[in-house]
């Protein structure tokens, strides 16, 4: 028997050996619906998918010679300068400020890599996108959490976040929008993270991978850069609902090269694993040109009723309490144990599958044990919450 | 300035300098001739292409909505099945026994990850593709470069081997059709260093990404694998000439499961940085039944033709001797330092790219110094090699 590396056990495994024990009854009398997947296409809705004319782009890029080949390692360059071009923002970005990676998860992986070393921390949101949580402790880089508050539209607690912050600290990982609480930061907080990283010298790494899906404004951390250097991640996955096609980018905006170094180090992370798909690479300038960066925001419309909806009547079952969302595919539910006798929320997902046969991501899921709670998506149809709600009230009846 | 990880700059960037340092005069009255990437799509031949068939299998595709989503962090099920089906050689795999990469690169690194520690060593060919040079040592996984016979078709040394082995050894690296070399194992090579494993408990990890690509016979290691553990690492890379479609995986013939630590930590390992591109990769299974896994083999007459001219052509220029190969598309040309009047290739590179505009891939630059010479590609057409070989032959006429 060969061992594994004791570098790979040394990743949290949490996050995975849930996962494994949230089974399904092959033979449930109902049939499956399952919530888990940041996946805007996962029901089919008519809305979220990407356009014809998409595929149109892509198909023609297909048989292109040049679209065979390998590429540079940090994508191609009509790719490259279509994000530059597109996600600017004034801010003087070109080609040489952009990578194309393969999803966001490997922007972030790099991030990790090129960034941080043993003994250094980085701080991370509590609760949101636990990338870090599983991979960054094999590095023996310390994830610090900071506070959001989920009683005003999940916004930063400066108080708690200047606690978290030390001379080890290599950057500060922001997801807005946010998966899992669906919310949107305001101009002016983006202003005040943006203030706060300039005043103590930290890098802001941006997931921005829902960007402009909002059900209002949007304002991109790369709109506000200024002095201090931000790497904003983004993707096709979301806006142009299309995460299976995995074409994702990272953006530096650092008009003082304060992060240079970074940006090298990124360049040469990247020709570890290569790039992304050529051809679909090649479809960006299209793409981005003809159905443009808002090609996701203006479906919002569609998941704002689902969001409204489900609040409504999320709301009514006892034991349920919705945080409003302001934008993305999400909305974080609350759970009170005691109401619904379960000693957390893993414990009330596995119950709800074996006797429903619904399948809810735990909020506590998302790198916390604050906040009990499900991730409800907000992409399926009416049909699908309508069966979905049936199904949760008599479960709780039933308690 | 921020700085980038120690980790980071512990890699060893002897590869990276040599690239940079290769730069060609822009003002150059000769056009360029590149023969630096192990690309076959490189020079557009009417041979290194994907078919029609190809195209229309991915077109189709596109719009089907199960291809927007996200899929299993291993691959798609089909993708897998397919995989499966095509490189079984009737040894009970398994979609269970395949995983989907992006690029083989990916799977070198989980092979890296998932296997080593620090303090351990894997046993690298020397001259071979040299992807865990740079990584390795970051990781502080130790790069053992065992001996390959320059004068018996590359063949391992089984003697330098053992030498190398020892209780902390992971793996045993092979690259079978080599990249440089362009050499081929026999089948009863293959049988020898399959036995060689099996009695020192040895894992073998297989890079076949040049898969078939022979002027004769090629026999797999997943086709002689037996009692010891084999990982395999393959891709449409070269098989379909499409290396830009980024779409590769890795087959664990292990019929006594004595790896199914390690497959289960690659299984782990995707979770991280995820799958390919989901609607090439539901090509697969069309593309493999419809083009079939020779489809790179049934071109090799090609290049065949093009190893022998070069061959006829290049050992008449002094200070050449190639030493041929049994397929891929490449060709081991030995230079002679004193007669070309340069210290070592790379400084041979330099000054024929300077003066020729002609750049080729020095040989030590594939993680030895024991080869000085280039590695030829045969994938180009007549046309460009008959230029070529008259800027070599006035570069050498002018020493």
């Amino acid at each position: 028997m060969i061992k594994a590396s004791e570098f790979l056990l040394s990743q949290n495994q949490a996050l995975l050996a849930n996962f494994s024990e949230l089974r399904a009854d092959p033979n449930h009398a109902k049939p499956m619906i399952q919530f888990m997947k940041g996946d805007p296409t996962e029901f089919g809705h008519e809305h979220c998918k990407m356009s014809q004319i998409g595929y149109d782009i892509v198909k023609s890029e297909i048989p292109k010679s040049q679209n065979h080949s390998y590429c540079h390692s940090t994508g191609t360059q009509p790719a490259k300068q279509a994000v530059a071009k597109h996600f600017g923002h004034g801010k003087n970005i070109t080609e040489n400020e952009v990578i194309i990676t393969q999803g966001v998860n490997q922007g972030l992986f790099y991030c990790l890599l090129g960034i941080c070393d043993p003994g250094q921390n980085i701080l991370v949101p509590e609760i949101g996108f636990p990338f870090f949580d599983g991979i960054a402790q094999a590095y023996q880089v310390e994830v610090r959490k900071y506070k959001l508050q989920s009683d005003n539209n999940w916004q930063i607690d400066f108080e708690d976040l200047n606690s978290k912050l030390d001379v080890n600290t290599k950057f500060l990982y922001v997801i807005n929008p946010s998966n899992p609480c669906g919310s949107v930061f305001s101009k002016e907080h983006v202003q005040e993270i943006i203030n706060w990283a300039n005043q103590n010298h930290v890098l802001i790494v941006a997931d921005e991978i829902y960007y402009g899906m909002s059900f209002g404004d949007f304002v991109s951390f790369g709109e506000l850069a200024d002095e201090g250097p931000i790497i904003c991640l983004g993707g096709m996955d979301k806006l142009f609902f299309t995460p299976g096609w995995q074409v994702s980018w990272m953006i530096f905006y650092d008009k003082n090269n304060h992060a240079d170094a970074i940006k090298q180090a990124m360049f040469n992370l990247c020709q570890l694993l290569l790039h992304a798909n050529v051809f679909v690479m090649n479809s960006l300038p299209q793409i981005l040109d003809q159905l443009t960066i808002f090609y996701a925001r203006d479906k919002m419309i569609h998941f704002k009723e689902n969001h409204d909806f489900l609040i409504q009547e999320l709301n009514q079952i006892r034991g349920f309490k919705c945080i409003p969302a302001q934008g993305t595919i999400y909305l974080a539910v609350l759970i009170d144990l005691e109401v619904l006798k379960v000693k957390n929320d893993t414990e009330f997902a596995k119950k709800l599958l074996l006797d429903q046969n619904l399948m809810l991501l735990p909020l506590s899921w998302n790198g916390t044990d604050k906040y009990q709670g499900v991730r409800m998506l907000t992409i399926a149809t009416k049909d699908v919450y309508i069966e979905m709600i049936a199904r949760l009230k008599e479960f709780v009846s039933r308690l």
